[in-house]
């Protein structure tokens, strides 16, 4: 039996709006506005590899947690969404800390555009990844396959988080397009807090090419400041 | 930007009947009779990490095309599906032979059981992956993420290949336990035949313990032998 090490290769990268992990929805699909820009390294930039791909509507991102390597594992994580407080097995999880750290997202094919710069690009929706992760592998999603409508979601299933009012000014608002506000209000809306923190702090998330900070209280989050960065 | 090369390791193995490719099922998903038992190697091999599992009713396998390893490779492949004589991106497919070598499936958790000599084991359904598959990663299917029913799966969707008339004699059937012949029965029905192949021919099929030996003519495959390995 061959259980070999094998090594894998970036063959794009892709650009969001999320510049640190803090701010990312935790949960692919539950924002549905962040866009992604994916771009092929050089030596994969080729229309040919993307022929038929415009008849799917959606995608499989495989990708690499590069900000989650760590040389030892833990056989439990503790998810967000049971409030950051009990442990499940990570192969029951979707945490990037993990044996090996290769991360698995569904996103929407918005469109497939030639750019001078980077040569055929996917435009994304729905990409909640961070700021120039590496892609190991794209493939189509295939709803015969992939699209399971009976499936359980054990403790996922309890989807609905708690989620925020979020009050940003009109002279803040303004800063952002129409896309990325939708997208910062979806992304603030599902608390990016600690879920262990306690209110009262001023907290801060680098978003496209802006420093936003807010503070929560009860289920109120107001938008306190959005600062053009640079 | 990192743009690293990454080493994956085995955490796992599956055991399953298919014990070369020819025969098995070209779609994750056609095959839901086919049996996995995924084995977990020594330093992976813990209950906790497996935690809160039984509460999804599916999971991704993440796998070494093992078989599929090489040096170049190719922009285009052919889809079985499409006949075998179109060229598709192959990042617009789920082709083994792809930059990085890894297969993603989705399949249905049967059971997590106690084996003396494995350990915890999981035992899947729709498994369409060759015997002693090394596994990169196990994720759970998380149905608000994952199930798209509004996707569209561009020449995927013509998902009705032509289906074949199986024709198993008694005196062979007999051989096989009632799942094994039920998942035997729906890889032959998909036609394993390269498609550019002339009828006429015998062919034969490694399947569990056994050598199965067929022809086909028009639209009737017929089971000539199923001869016991070993």
């Amino acid at each position: 039996m061959k259980m070999n090490d094998i090594t894998v290769k970036p063959i794009a990268y892709i650009e969001t709006d999320f510049k640190e992990k803090f701010g990312i929805p935790r949960q692919s699909g539950l924002c549905d506005t962040a866009r992604g820009r994916i771009v092929f390294l050089p030596q994969y930039r080729t229309p040919d590899a993307l022929r038929g791909l415009d008849g799917f509507s959606h995608l499989w991102l495989i990708f690499d947690f590069s900000l989650a390597h760590r040389d030892e594992w833990s056989p439990t994580v503790r998810p967000p969404r049971l409030g950051g407080n009990t442990r499940v097995g990570v192969f029951a999880s979707r945490s990037p800390f993990r044996p090996n750290p290769i991360g698995l997202s569904c996103v929407k094919i918005e469109n497939i555009e030639y750019s001078e710069n980077d040569g055929w690009v996917i435009n994304v929706l729905g990409a909640d990844l961070l700021d120039n992760t590496p892609i190991l592998d794209i493939k189509p999603y295939i709803p015969f396959s992939d699209c399971r409508p009976d499936a359980r979601g054990g403790y996922a299933d309890e989807k609905k988080e708690h989620s925020l009012d979020v009050i940003i000014p009109t002279e803040y608002a303004e800063l952002l397009d129409d896309d990325r506000l939708a997208c910062l209000r979806q992304c603030l809306s599902q608390d990016p807090r600690p879920s262990y923190q306690d209110d009262g702090r001023k907290y801060s998330m680098l978003f496209s090419d802006f420093d936003v900070h807010f503070t929560v209280e009860g289920k109120k989050l107001t938008v306190t400041e959005i600062e053009p960065l640079k």
